[in-house]
């Protein structure tokens, strides 16, 4: 059961000897996360390799003075490898990992995945091209931060959340909204407060209503 | 001479058989640009693996208006393996690679690459480990430009391109600073008049004077 999750999210699998293999097996641990708590942060030391198996992380930056930046979410199947940034010593900034909803997770811990990724290239191969994946997904998200009007920015996460979902419905503050799409919550308030004005979504606490799709996708054409 | 370069510059190299090398050496070839010439754009189909030998190339990313956020440099005996982001389909964003003064380099084809990349892991883990690296820099200045305050970035660019280099004088416009630290230039502009006015530094066409360093100093203290 752990060793077909292991070979279904990790491609090196199959170039592992038998007794990697036995290693990572025998090291990988489940772990449960409350909503909320921190999954990995620089200071915390190394965690290693995760795997989602329910729930949903968050990854995300904070300023000096506590103010965050989502870079992006890690989904159910989907593996992680920035919790190992200890192991990837490409890697010179710092990030924060936390459940944004209860998960569970496969822990490959970084102690074990070190001299295998030393041995092996295929496991070096994978974890960088990981990165590499998540932070062209960054780079995307960035280049929308900074050559996007906030209200662009706004209607497509709106549109995203909700008639791109087939949902009518986005339960979240404007604190969240503004998070996810790395704005101050005084710009999505102001933004959401002209949407509402002009009949596109209604607001309701902790929640936008999708009322008028189009309107709402004329923000963005 | 080829061969020391590239074995130089590419730690992959002693993982190679006799026969990669000699494709590789064949292949690459050396390319001069012009001071302001492309080295690289999606459309313009794949480079390959840039080596600089001498001169300066600048990446960055723009905007559909034509903005431009420069996201790092590689200079004199760096590497760059973004230009073969054809071969690295893990990026999915597109950039621009321009020579920022007249360089020459060593280029190794993409198509020569790409079956090397297949059948020898090291090549690709060097590949995604350079462009995880280059990343992280990237990251690195994103978090400036999302957290910092845009006088804080124009002192500490001033700073560091005077007083940090030993020198006393810049030579560039208000137009090139604003692009170097992904700020617009009204916000490089006032700043920079706000600096004069304070005696810090004088600005003069096309250069910023360093006047007093202490001053600049206190700005990002």
């Amino acid at each position: 059961m752990k060793e077909k999750l292991l070979s279904d999210a990790y491609p090196f699998w199959e170039r592992l000897s038998a007794e990697e293999r036995a290693e990572l097996l025998q090291s990988a641990a489940l772990v449960s996360y409350r909503k909320g708590e921190c999954v990995h942060r620089s200071d915390m030391g190394c965690t290693g390799a995760v795997l989602v198996l329910s729930g949903l992380l968050r990854v995300y930056i904070v300023s000096e003075e506590g103010r965050e930046v989502t870079l992006f979410r890690i989904r159910q199947g989907e593996p992680c490898v920035l919790a190992a940034s200890c192991l990837l010593d490409a890697i010179q900034f710092d990030l924060v990992i936390e459940a944004a909803e209860a998960a569970e997770a496969v822990v490959i811990p970084a102690g074990v995945l070190r001299p295998i990724m030393e041995s092996n290239p295929y496991v070096g191969l994978y974890m960088y091209r990981q990165a590499t994946e998540r932070f062209s997904e960054v780079m995307w998200m960035m280049q929308q931060i900074l050559f996007m009007g906030a209200d662009r920015r706004v209607a497509i996460f709106l549109w995203e959340e909700t008639a791109g979902k087939g949902q009518r419905t986005l339960r979240m503050t404007q604190d969240e909204i503004a998070r996810n799409i790395g704005s101050a919550r005084e710009v999505v308030s102001r933004v959401l407060k002209y949407l509402a004005e002009e009949g596109a979504v209604s607001l309701g606490r902790g929640l936008v209503e999708l009322r008028d799709p189009e309107k709402l996708r004329k923000l963005f054409e």
